[in-house]
């Protein structure tokens, strides 16, 4: 156990709860490190689609960005209503089942679970993907690292909410500062040139081919660049982690997330258009990331460049700890309306739900480890998953509205519903634009989880019906079980084991199989140790019955006489005991035979109802073999 | 069940034993095969360490294959005497531990299973080795073909002896007519020309290298040859597998394959003299067996070549049967003696020792893959196994002949010593001619091997201490047990737990673990819908007693509950029931959590000898449900 409080610290107890809670300063990197970190890759996913318009298309983010921020502002006040109307957290699935109903409300549950995990598995591998970029020979390690990163963001979230926030606090605030630093220096630097400043470094210049610019390569270089605005429904989703007032410090937390991240994207838009900084095209010898290009044209390549750049690859893979912080809190609230296992609605040993950090660990493992750590494919997915329960949630908002009239509730159903307009045009261009590219699996995906989960549903509702119980006790025909033993050969096991059957029923019946034609011995035995003495002491004796085996199984003759007695014996039930010898070294059991294992499986499994198994253990009295 | 039936055959009887015994037909492909097939190595590895010799070393192999011949004559005699006076097999394990004592035995033992764990990995190896230098691009495949081989052997052992003969027996007696008629061939062609054949396709030519002969040469070289006696014990281990009258059937078959192994060395000896065979340098390019190279000089390379290179191969492939039809009557044999464990002694649905077949397949599995297929480096270690055990099972029989004294016993005596003296001493020149080779290695793992040996049996002796009673049953004080139930709230399942432990003892515990702090429903029902009707029926009402669990943790607080119980209640037996929903199909388990099973685990390895584990199986009514 000293093993395991090193890893995961102690135990917290359920009262300690209000100590785990966290302010903004650690709630930014918990809920905000997606959403900020996509200022890495939203900007420069819209500029790689303007790529065939050469140095004319550079001009076009800035309408883009706009766009994007506009999105953003209005999806932000939408979320600030959110939370709150929902102080105990309103993540899209539970805004949406209470609003809209049981099916909008497992869409969006399904649309996060999508993004979570591909959150999760996309972040890390877009973080190795920099690092390998900037450092070519660990490519061969792309797989090792991303899990071990992985590994790493999963037993940190194991500690519990407030130790994450602890621990990415440094690159988070580093990755802020150096971003927010190289913006200031450059509009400065703009500005003081009178709009035209002189690169230290000059990026590379793109050869214009004069396509036209169309509508279609517009919009679709807008959906590309709505990939920024991924992780923005995080902290709506955790109100609870906040400390009191939860609903204040998650607002002003959100307030702070978003206002860097407009800061950012306003600024990458600009200086972009200033120097002249165009994509490279990706995966071909001479890609150089816009933000790498930025750097080196504002900074020269110096200190500064290297330590954002550093802050810029570790942000991005812990990226995928948002999702750490929000999958599990989901899982929960699926759970607990019983769509999916009970266990994910515990809190393990340091108040996180353990069983949620393993679901999204394992899943974005096999993602991981299926792509082989590159993932990027998958990125059009989840920009699908992400705006989908953005306008579930603003819609479930607008509905929240309706119903609870008040002061000041119209203006919120107009915020909420401007935001659902909004977000729901943009799932559209999303799906269209990138339905080629992927998207298209995400509306397989999504339905198939929708089915599981009503089918979890169904089973919980039909295991539920099945035992439910509002009678009381029912105290009649309390007669003792018949009682059979296994025996192989009257040892101290067998006494132990036959005396604890004639302390519980009168009706014990000792049953050997005789698989190797030697069974006399034990029968005359039988007769002298055991029938004289009860005899003697008054008591009808334990009766022996052999069971003849000709194809020497040892199982099935005993299997089939308990479910020949339990046939005939209706009304009584039958126990089964099995005397079992306790080793306690491991490779000591491998010297014994493990029938009894299996007879219990068996038993079980082809039994009816009144089949118990009883487990008599026998330890050596050695001291010394116990651990 | 079904599938096994088709794989494995139906069960047989143990009275069925009878029609499973062998004639000397089957007998000669699985007892024979090893001693058989060691005709296509056993020349081959001698005349390579003549290859320094040049064409002047191929000379030398007409005496060295009459040393091998008159020792391989020495242990028929010798294994003759002991088959008559072993009639229930007489491995070299028997007869030692029973005339030498318990080391020897052991060191029997050992030497043997190492000789049938070798000969089963480098039989499959050798054949998997000769069909890639007939088709070199299969080569990549060399650990898949070995695989595949181990696989199919084993399962057609484990489809009993009389099967196993009747598979083999196509490719054994193939091989048989093949050698022996390239022989015939080969004399009659060879007198006709008056001693100088001359070769339809000539044999490559050596260089002769002008090294002078030695002494140590001739040795090692005579030990290489002596690989081409092992196997030869098999019979003698097997003798209960033969057709009553089990001796003289084990006797004849014995007879038969020596007879054709002699005959198969003089001939390979002969004929590579008279027409100038010498081996070529294994692994170097040019290299052809020597078999291969009799065979074209004889014959040609027609139709008769193929099917006489394709006979052996899959005769090599299939010399690893013998190990499977000895191994387990081995390790039955060691077994029985407690020396390993016990379930190697019984025999499985097809009457062999099912556990020793899958013992030796994983052993020799676990060499394969280790050695990637390509184990001819272990072939010293394994002459010195099958040595080792000759020898002592001579010496065994000397001492066996001195107890024993009739008529006859003193010649009996003198050939089984002088058998004992003729092997010991190959014992010493393999050892030596061979231990930088790699013979040393035996002489770690024998001893390691007996050293297990002996741990096992000390370990079954003192189970056997701890258990084994005479005394008769003890029937004073049958106090029934305290019973602990665990519950998670009242439902049907809780219900039918507690009737149950009503039924065998009127001291009744329901624990509950408050981990979610709502334990106040369970105990207000538990007043009016337990303890209420107990009261009515004037019973003391099952207590409900409340664990706090301030860390969430349930099994915990259970487990220290059933342990203190333990502690302060001494004398008294604790039963813990633990309530279980069974379902039939094994991906809905994981939708339930599996605390039962963890709880239980612990309860057993922890708990004292007066703990109990009940198992209370709930099944849901749905019969459809149900496999």
């Amino acid at each position: 156990m000293d093993l395991i409080d090193l890893l995961l610290g102690r135990p917290l107890a359920t009262e300690e709860e209000k100590a785990e809670r966290i302010g903004p300063a650690k709630g930014i990197p918990i809920f905000g490190l997606d959403a900020l970190s996509s200022a890495a890759y939203g900007p420069e996913a819209a500029l790689t689609l303007l790529i065939p318009l050469g140095m004319a298309g550079v001009a076009y983010i800035v309408p883009i960005s706009i766009s994007i921020i506009f999105l953003l502002a209005i999806v932000y006040f939408s979320y600030r209503q959110t939370i709150m109307a929902y102080p105990q957290g309103g993540g899209s699935y539970t805004v949406a089942s209470e609003n809209l109903g049981v099916w909008p409300g497992l869409l969006a549950a399904a649309s996060l679970m999508v993004d979570y995990v591909l959150t999760a598995a996309v972040g890390i591998s877009a973080g190795v993907g920099a690092l390998i970029s900037a450092m070519p020979s660990l490519e061969k390690h792309t797989l090792a690292l991303c899990l071990a990163i992985l590994i790493v963001v999963t037993l940190v979230n194991l500690r519990g909410v407030s130790e994450a926030g602890a621990i990415f606090r440094v690159p988070t605030y580093l990755f802020i500062f150096c971003l927010l630093a190289m913006i200031a220096l450059g509009v400065i630097k703009t500005l003081a040139s009178g709009g035209h400043p002189v690169p230290v470094i000059a990026p590379p210049h793109l050869m214009g081919t004069a396509e036209a610019l169309g509508i279609w390569l517009l919009l679709r270089a807008f959906a590309s660049g709505c990939t920024a605005m991924t992780g923005v429904e995080a902290v709506s989703n955790g109100v609870m982690a906040f400390k009191e007032p939860a609903s204040v410090t998650a607002r002003l937390t959100l307030t702070v997330v978003i206002g860097i991240l407009t800061v950012m994207l306003a600024g990458i838009a600009f200086l972009c258009r200033a120097y002249g900084v165009a994509a490279t095209p990706p995966g071909q010898s001479g890609y150089q990331s816009v933000l790498s290009q930025l750097l080196v044209a504002i900074t020269g390549k110096g200190i500064f460049y290297g330590v954002s750049i550093g802050s810029i690859l570790v942000v991005l893979a812990l990226s995928a700890n948002t999702a750490f912080a929000d999958f599990p809190r989901l899982a929960r609230a699926i759970a607990q309306n019983g769509f999916l296992p009970h266990g994910l609605a515990i809190r393990g040993r340091r108040l996180v739900y353990t069983q949620g950090v393993y679901a999204l660990a394992l899943l974005a493992g096999t993602l991981l480890i299926v792509f082989g750590g590159v993932t990027d494919r998958l990125i059009p997915l989840y920009a699908v998953g992400a705006f989908m329960a953005f306008t579930l949630s603003q819609a479930g908002m607008v509905m929240h509205w309706k119903r609870v009239r008040g002061p000041g509730s119209s203006k919120s159903m107009f915020v909420n519903g401007l935001g659902a307009l909004a977000t729901g045009l943009t799932v559209i261009i999303v799906l269209i634009a990138k339905f080629t590219e992927g998207a298209w699996i995400t509306l397989l995906l999504i339905p198939g989880l929708i089915l599981m989960m009503r089918l979890v549903k169904r089973h919980f509702d039909y295991v539920a019906g099945e035992t439910d119980n509002g009678a009381p006790l029912n105290i009649r025909d309390l007669t003792p079980p018949i009682v059979v033993i296994t025996i192989d050969r009257w040892s101290r096991i067998t006494q132990k084991a036959l005396r604890f059957a004639m302390t519980i029923s009168p009706d014990v019946l000792a049953l050997h199989v005789d698989y190797d034609q030697e069974s006399d011995t034990l029968a005359s035995q039988w007769a002298q140790l055991v029938e004289e003495p009860a005899r003697r002491a008054g008591l009808a004796g334990p009766r022996l019955v052999i069971l003849k085996s000709p194809y020497r199984f040892v199982i099935r003759p005993i299997l089939d006489y308990a479910l020949d007695l339990e046939k005939n014996n209706p009304g009584r039930q039958i126990a089964v005991l099995t005397p079992e010898l306790v080793e306690f070294r491991w490779y000591l059991n491998l010297l014994h035979n493990h029938r009894s294992a299996a007879l219990k499986a068996l038993l079980l499994f082809q039994g009816d109802r009144r089949i118990m198994v009883i487990n008599i253990p026998w330890y050596l009295t050695d001291q010394d073999a116990r651990p």
